[in-house]
């Protein structure tokens, strides 16, 4: 099952590394991670999509509780949150199809950043649903390069979880 | 210096734990990351901000390229590339303010994606410029929560990197 971990960690030297190596440790692969700042500097909220089963993760989870850099550690349930993701595709383009390109992502909302001569740029952001379908959409021309920042999700509740929210895991 | 380094690695366990410990064993603190996979499934890609010296910095690219997992390294050059970062921002509303909050965020093309009773939560994507004016714009409402991404990069040459793209960095 897949799973969205948001972890707030303290911005210290190694605490990526502590906690990347908990996943990989218990043979979780991380499908996708995103780490930024919060508005605390000294805080960093790091976003981990990982596949897995249940059982190994309630482990993880509690591990990941008893690190002193961690703060805090929440397991998306489905429903509760929004997840985005941003995506940059580089296309081929040649004289010929440069027209049909153009229009096909015109058609579609993403945002040209881009446009050389051989290859055309594109920014998307959306869920899952929607990165894939523009993936689809533009494949078949010939993709050069793809440049995901892996999902973030935020919870749809009206409490911020680094300011006043309440702890949904707790050991 | 702040550096942005794209890494491109085989898709397996501990790769992520081994990269981000290369960086804190020499004392490099990790600004931001974003990892996520490449149009081969097996490959993913990571996009790091650094801050260091230059020295320092030409080591740890030394000892990526050494790592059996590593495919690929690149140090991007001021001007060469597009930088994105995604950002959702939780913003406290009351009665009172409403009006004024969803104005502001009106007049700055951010994307509202969930309006509450308390709170109204808006993505935005772009350079680091724009994700701090909109955050300054939006601080004095009560900022409840901030997810970043972090920052992905992508040069801007027609080629792409991990498709017949050349090697930037060689050993």
């Amino acid at each position: 099952m897949r799973h969205t971990i948001s972890v707030l960690v303290e911005n210290k030297f190694g605490v990526l590394a502590r906690i990347s190596g908990l996943f990989s440790a218990r043979g979780f692969n991380i499908s996708s991670l995103a780490v930024g700042e919060t508005e605390d500097p000294s805080v960093s909220r790091m976003t981990i999509v990982v596949e897995g089963d249940e059982k190994t993760l309630e482990q993880i989870k509690k591990q990941l509780n008893k690190l002193i850099d961690v703060i805090k550690v929440v397991d998306f349930k489905e429903g509760e949150f929004i997840d985005r993701e941003l995506i940059l595709i580089k296309v081929a383009v040649t004289p010929k199809n440069r027209k049909e390109i153009l229009e096909a992502i015109e058609s579609s909302d993403a945002k040209i950043e881009n446009a050389g001569s051989k290859s055309v740029s594109v920014e998307v952001t959306g869920d899952q649903t929607r990165i894939k379908a523009i993936l689809e959409l533009l494949r078949p021309f010939g993709i050069l390069e793809v440049v995901r920042t892996g999902r973030i999700a935020m919870s749809i509740e009206d409490k911020g979880l680094s300011v006043g929210g309440k702890p949904e895991v707790n050991e």
